[in-house]
């Protein structure tokens, strides 16, 4: 028996995520076969089914995968110590930097999934998560420069944000010579001069007349 | 024959696609049937297919109708000789209160025709015209505060504007007590202070060590 078929569990699952990744990424769901998939992690389709079960469970493992990998790395970049909007530009710059490195990963979860049925509740949840981390971090930066906003206020500003963020990762899918680190300072500029000026009290009305 | 039955052919059109948008909205399209369909909107199932082909061919017809209605509001909202900040207001009030007065075209649209193969690419083509519609009006809106910006700069800062909008509108679809002038209002006060300052000039570079 060849050395390769000796792979631990855990490498060869990784392997077949991979290539699961790559196949419903450029075949879409439905039009993906198992048999492309065991092909391309080189195990035969029995033992794709016999690891990760079926096509919708192969799916289902491959979104936690990449929305984990997600909220692990920009979780992982924001440093408390830190000011706001270096917190930002960091978790940004995260998020940006795992998109560019898996832009297939990315075109499952944001392109894909959510337009299935099976899987939009559970991409919901996610997406949600995600919000949640966000109005969390905005309410720190408000409470450490003094600003004052209602619950509503930082979850509809968190849901802007995640917003820009998505169509940006999703720009970022469709010109890969884009750089993370330039597109999340890009974004500072719009998110951020706002958010620093709303944070420290400044708002916009309709009734200014500017 | 009942009067009912002698509708104007636009009329009737219209009756079935607001039956289709309602039922797809609630069903997912995979779910949806055309006999369905055809009881909410009072006709019988040859009808709808007399009228308006297949179930995809509905539902494409649904999108045209959705993405339309948005996109001419929201280019009809924008008055070429108002101040910016006014123009970007405007356009985002009418954004949101289309979405809010028809919150189950707006389910079709996002939550569900992004995700259908067939209907992906028919749905990012719309998508990209709305962003090239709000890296115009940018582009114009620079111009006039003597602010300067790449072209690549503009279109980033559009799919920043674009996604957040997305994003609240489908906060809104799950808070139908939503106000739309006042979601617009809390969306300018993240993108609109940002905006302003980028483009009187002011920009946000992480080496500033704020």
């Amino acid at each position: 028996m060849p050395a390769f078929k000796r792979l631990p569990r855990a490498v060869r699952e990784r392997q077949m995520l991979d290539s699961a990744v790559r196949v419903f990424s450029r075949r879409g769901y439905h039009a993906a076969s198992m048999d492309e998939i065991a092909e391309a992690a080189g195990v035969s389709k029995p033992m794709v089914y016999a690891y990760l079960g079926t096509k919708e469970e192969l799916f289902t493992a491959c979104l936690h995968r990449e929305a984990t990998r997600l909220m692990e790395t920009v979780a992982g970049a924001v440093e408390p110590d830190v000011p706001a909007d270096r917190q930002l530009w960091n978790g940004l710059r995260a998020f940006f930097d795992v998109v560019a490195t898996s832009r297939e990963g990315w075109t499952v979860l944001y392109r894909q999934a959510r337009g299935l049925e099976p899987f939009a509740a559970e991409l919901a949840d996610m997406r949600s998560r995600m919000v949640r981390v966000v109005t969390v971090l905005l309410g720190r930066a408000m409470a450490g420069s003094g600003g004052r906003a209602t619950e509503t206020e930082l979850e509809v500003m968190a849901h802007a944000l995640v917003g820009a963020g998505e169509s940006l990762a999703d720009w970022m899918t469709d010109h890969p010579g884009a750089d993370p680190a330039k597109t999340a300072t890009q974004m500072m500029n719009v998110a951020w001069l706002g958010a620093d000026r709303l944070l420290g009290g400044t708002s916009w009305h309709p009734e200014a007349g500017r």
